[in-house]
This record gives structure tokens, sequence and C-alpha cells, in this order.
């Protein structure tokens, strides 16, 4: 190794002392993620005070039974909201922008349905309206898109946006736990709430990609637009024929463009082993962005956790503090119809069956009726615990439903048919 | 799947039209990357102006018998710098920065030796001196490392800045080919220059991991600074038996802190399939930052290639054109002493041995008076090909090189032993 050995620094003269700026930041919300917000601005105000000039200090925190709002915006220059849910947080963030207070959140739920008429009241107002540890966990997405990649034109997006979908889905995968034992064991680590409905039913992605296609496309996109279904009917056997099939299953999030239109929607899908979304573990959160100019990129990391959150906040805050322009969807908008009709996609099909001949002669022929062509086929097991696992070729969503309802009634299942999206091409 | 079937956008209301912002460009360089900067700029101008108010016009180009520096200088805003090479394009840079001209360049070497002197200059002018596409292709560590991370405190830094090396080690993996071959095959896919020196040895990815680590620890670090070995020495076999261990050979780029000191080097290292490098693949680039607040965030995408460089230089001349502010390693600098001695590390030794009874005892006890540990071994073949392998147990890096001297020493091996790093931990 052509190596120098150690090499001492002079301390880099000091920069002449310029008076800090202080910038009074009122909390709103003082739960997990607004008590971690607290620690990491102790640890860091020092820091910060000294490379930036700025001085960040805390002048007041509202908790539900605590603290007054109108006190708490009266003397606050930026106000950080992270109590969650769209009321009260709404009327207070609103009320904030108006009083030309900036305001940095981590609130999906209000950004995804609130966020285009927020940002406009901010602009408006010349205030900043911050979201960044809203979308994709730590995933830095807001300055790729609007920055980075602000010009390239965009295909695609993929993500990942939900960690504990993304965890329950690789516990039921590695370990061959039941759907309901990955979801305890999702909470009992920390990565699912008590009630994980909107997690697990695709809410919780759909909102977050209706925020990520805003900002991919420039176009109006709100939670409505969003089609979603979520992981609930997922069976342990699905993940372990899959795994035969070199593919792993994900919770994925989709926007993609075509011509004037923009499909935004939430399913769970196999993706093959090589795509960079199937290396995403645990609760973490990945983008992927297709566009020609850059072919791909890719970005990942945790998805939630009260201090990765917190440390984003931060972050935000002092982008605000230290006079950065916002970067928003404003200024480069497009309106694109929301059209998720009319796609195509490979599809995994599981159906118990007769263990009688020509089951599968019958259901291929009925596939092709609908214009559906099989990959592959397997067969497995005896009597009336025989499998029927089929991946097709890339074909008409709406015949594909239409297909499997016909394959139903040929009698010749013991169940329903299971169909899961695959994505073969990264 | 909760559907709500096709929505008609109404076209946002037009914004007033103000009179657009005319920013004139200089080109230097009218090779691969400048054309296709040319071919970028043609096909997104109108976009540009129209989304942004910002009208970009090509005012002059200087090629190598061609055009005149002082004249293009004259009528520019913003010079881009696609020449290459530290000279003249250092020059040309210094002389526009000190014109008070913004400069966005992608040239590697430049700002690897040069770019701590050079965005002294742009701040004394008041002007920009931006660089994203010289570090790690499209990969976006500028607005990550500078804004989402600003007041992170980061660990670690790891990338694989260097795709004709990714490439290389991936073909020899995958297809058994040899070094030659792997580089031949490289070069006819155009990810290999005709001379592919400094790419093979570790000096590409040593001058782009300088520039990392500056953004990363606001540090003064140069090319000088960083300890590099190259990939000239691997050889097929390695990959193969690495292969058994579940390990992929990625020239790495590491940048640590310990305490007040960093160190950064840049040597080819298995690791294992679950760490988030191991599935880059071809010649993409990839960059993994550590920090305790935000666990870890990894970035992909690809290394090079013509057009991907123009378009991330055109988000450049955007950023600059649009007034964001320049963001640097200046304004939060640290000075930690560069120190490359004293690490640790596991490795892998290979070596052909003489096949007779006490081969693998004779070496074990060498390493074990050097305080180095076996993790595994592995003995294959008969007579004068009798290969050993070993993967050791994380050792002092001084003592394992002093060891394997020593085991050379025996008498018992064939050939030299071959040592590569291990790193087994995310």
């Amino acid at each position: 190794m052509h190596s120098r050995g150690k090499r001492k620094r002079e301390a880099a003269p000091a920069a002449p002392e310029k008076a800090p700026k202080v910038v009074r930041i009122g909390l709103l919300g003082r739960g997990t993620v607004g008590s971690a917000f607290v620690v990491e601005l102790e640890e860091l105000a020092e820091q910060i005070l000294k490379d930036l000039r700025i001085e960040l200090k805390l002048v007041g925190a509202l908790r539900r039974s605590e603290g007054d709002f109108d006190e708490i915006l009266g003397e606050s220059d930026v106000i950080v909201e992270l109590m969650g849910g769209r009321h009260p947080a709404g009327d207070y963030v609103e009320a904030a922008l108006r009083q030309r207070r900036h305001v940095v959140t981590a609130n999906k739920q209000l950004v995804a349905h609130s966020g285009q008429a927020l940002s406009r009241v901010a602009a408006e107002n010349e205030v900043h309206f911050r979201y960044e540890a809203a979308i994709a966990g730590t995933v830095p997405i807001i300055p790729i898109l609007r920055g980075h990649l602000l010009v390239t034109h965009i295909e695609r997006v993929i993500g990942i946006v939900n960690g504990t979908t993304n965890f329950v889905l690789e516990e039921m995968a590695n370990e061959g736990l039941t759907f309901g034992e990955a979801v305890r064991r999702a909470q009992e680590l920390g990565f699912a709430e008590p009630d994980p409905t909107e997690d697990i039913n695709g809410e919780d992605a759909a909102a977050k990609m209706a925020i990520l296609s805003r900002l991919a496309f420039g176009s109006d996109v709100s939670f409505a637009d969003v089609d979603f279904e979520g992981i609930e009917k997922v069976d342990p056997d699905d993940l372990g024929y899959a795994k035969e099939f070199g593919l792993a299953l994900k919770l994925l999030g989709t926007a993609e463009r075509r011509g004037r239109s923009l499909s935004v929607r939430v399913f769970p899908c196999f993706v093959s082993n090589k795509h960079p979304l199937a290396g995403v573990h645990g609760p973490f959160n990945a983008v992927t962005i297709d566009a020609p100019a850059v072919e791909q990129i890719t970005m990942s990391g945790p998805g939630a956790g009260a201090r990765a959150t917190a440390s984003i906040v931060l972050n935000d805050v002092v982008a605000v503090a230290g006079g950065r322009p916002q970067i928003d969807y404003f200024g480069a908008s497009q309106s694109l119809d929301i059209d998720n009709a009319g796609q195509r996609s490979c599809f995994y099909i599981h159906m118990i069956v007769a263990d009688q001949p020509g089951v599968l002669a019958r259901v291929a022929e009925q596939l092709s009726e609908h214009a559906i062509s099989i990959e592959s086929a397997v067969q497995r097991g005896l009597g009336d615990q025989a499998r029927l696992m089929l991946v097709t070729h890339e074909c008409d969503e709406k015949a594909f439903w239409e297909a499997l309802l016909d394959i139903a009634k040929l009698g010749v299942t013991r169940s329903d048919p299971r169909a899961i999206r695959v994505r073969e091409q990264a």
C-alpha cells in the first residue's frame, strides 16, 4: 500500500467571530420523536453554534396537557411539529405559516393530505415548510429530487417506504412466521405500533407515495389518487415457494409516468433477487429513481426510529436557520393525469387444487383465453393438499383478474386462488 | 386494491410571466462528456426556461485546437470545465474564479489536488465552485453530506467509487476471467479507458476518497493523505474460493474517524454478501455513510458514462443559475489528524503449499506468534497444486504483514502468500 504514515494537521486559523444568528424554536409534541429531538438539539447545539454561527434555542414545547400554542408561536422563529396526525397539527401548522413562522414537520399524514395547500401558504408568506422526515425516514429524497436531479426527466420512482411491512415480510420469509406472529415480533421490537393497521393495509405507504410523486413529477398528487393494497393476505407458503423462483416479497410503492399520465400505486410484489430493492432488509426504507439520463439511482436508510427522525428534523431546522432556499415541488410544475388503469404486470398465482389429471391444462386454458401465457409452473403435494403455483408472463392486469375469477369457477380449486404481482426487470 | 379510476387534472393556472434570467455558459472541453453536455443542454433548455425561468445559453466552447479562453471567459457567467486533467484545466478554472465566474467541473484529479484551494478562491470571489460529478458519478454525495446530514456526526464513509474496477472484479468472479481478460472486456464495453492504469492501481479511487473525506468530515484531506492499493494482484482463484465463504470482492474506499484522527484508504476487500455494498453491480458506484444518529444510509448509481456525467453537471449549472447557495466543506471545518497506521482488519490468505503433513500447523503457529487467530481454513488439491486458504479473525494489520513475511520464510509455500482484507460487519 502506498503509505505516508501519520500526518499532523495544523488547526485552521479561526474564522473572525461574528455574532451568532439566534433562531428560536417552538416545539409541538413531546412524544418519542419530540423527546428525541430535544436530546439531539442539546447534544449538537454547541457544535452548530461553533461551525455555523447559528444559536438554536428551544423556547417552548406544547404537550397535550401543557403549554399554550399562541404563546409559543409568539416567541418562535421556527415551529417544529412532531405531534403527528392531521388534527390539531394541521391547524397549528397553518396558523404558524400565516404568522410567517417557518415550519419543520415529520408528519406524513398531514403532508400527504394537505402538503400542497400548506406549501402554498408557506410560499405566500415567504417562509419554509420542510418535511424531509415525513417521506422515507432517513432516505434523502427532497435534496435529490429537487436539487441533484431537478432538471432530470424522471420516468419512474419505486420505493419501499414502510419499514414495518418490510420487517414483517422478511420475518415471514426467513423465519417461517405467520403474518400474525411476524406482526407481534415487529411490535415487540418497536418496529410496529400497537395499532399497526395503517402500516399493514398500505395506507401509510400510499400517503408517502403521494408526497414522493409530487416531488418527483412536480404534479399535484394527493393521498386519494393512490391505489393501494396491503400485506394482510400474504401467506408464508407464498414466501417459501417464491424463494424457489429467486424472488423476494416487498411492499412496493410505484409512481410511473407514461406520456402525460402518471400511475401511483402500492402493492405487495415479488422482485428478483438482483433488483436493488431486494437487498433492503429489516425496517429499512429505500427508493429507486429511474431516469434515462442517469439510469438508476438507489438510496436506502432506516425507515423510522425516534433518533433518526429527530436527526433529519434537526437538519431541516438548520437548513431553515442557515437561510437555505426552500426546495419544493413548486416552480417546476406539470399537470399529469392520474391514471392507474391499463397497467401490465407479471403475476404469481397460488392455488390448492383437486389432485386429478388435467387441472393444470384447464387452468392454462382459462389463462390463455384471456391472452395470458405461463412462464413457469410448479405442482407440489398430494391429495387435498396438492398445490399449484404459476408465474405468468406480463399481461394486462384487468384481464388477469377476470381470468382469476374464471379459474375460481372451474371447480378444480379447493381455495380461492391467491395472486401477487412479480417484477422481474429492474 | 382501493382504486378510484382515472382522474383528470386541471392545468395549474399559469404563473405570471417574469423575464427569464439569462445565464451564459462557456464550455471548456468538447470530448465525450463535453459533447454529451451540449446535447443534454439542448434537450432540456426549453423545459428549464419554462419551469424555472432560466435561459441557459452556450456562448462558446474551447477545444484543443479551437477557441480562445479569454474571449469565452469574457462572454460567460458560468464556466463548465470538462477537459479533465490538472493542466491546463486548473489554470483556466482559477482564472475564471478570480474573474468572478462560477465554475462547474467534473474533473476529479483537479478537485482532489486543488479543490481546497480553488474553493477558497471561489469563496473570496463570492462565486460557486461546484463539482458533484467529480466524486462518485451520479451518486448524490454533496447534497447529502453538506445538506441532509450537515449537522449529523459522521463516523465512517465507505465507498465503491471506481466503476471500472467494480466491473472488472465482478467479471472475474462471475465469468472466471483473468484480470487481463476482464480489463479488455471493460475496455470493449467502454467501462475502462485505453490506459486504465489510474483506475486499476487505486489512484482514481484515492482522489475521490480525498474529496469525499473533506466533505464528510469537514477536514483538510488531499490526495497525498490517502493510502491506496489497486486490484492488479487479484487472482481468479481468490474470487472462486471467496464465494465459498459468502464474500464478494470490492475495491473499497474507507474514511473512518477515531477520536481526533481520520484514516483514509483504498484497498481491495472481501465483503459479506449481506453488506449493502456487496450488491453493487457492474460499473456502478455506491457510498455508505455510518452515523450513530441515522445508523446507515447507502446510495448507489452509475459511476460514469458521458450522459450521466453531463446530466449531473447540468444540474450543478442550474443550481448556480437558480441562485442556490454554495454548499461546500467550508463553514464546518474540523482539524483531524490523518493517521492510517494502527488499523485492524480480518484477512484472507491464499498460498500454494507443499503437500506434506503439518503445513497448516506451522502456518497457524506463525500467525499465533503474532497474536493472530484463524477463523476458518480450507485445503484443496494435491501435490504441487495444493492450496491453503485461511480467513483470520480481526488483528493488527502491521502484525499481520510481519506474520506473512515470516510464513513466506518457512519454506512450506510454493508461491508468495496473497492476502486480501475481509470486512464481515456492515
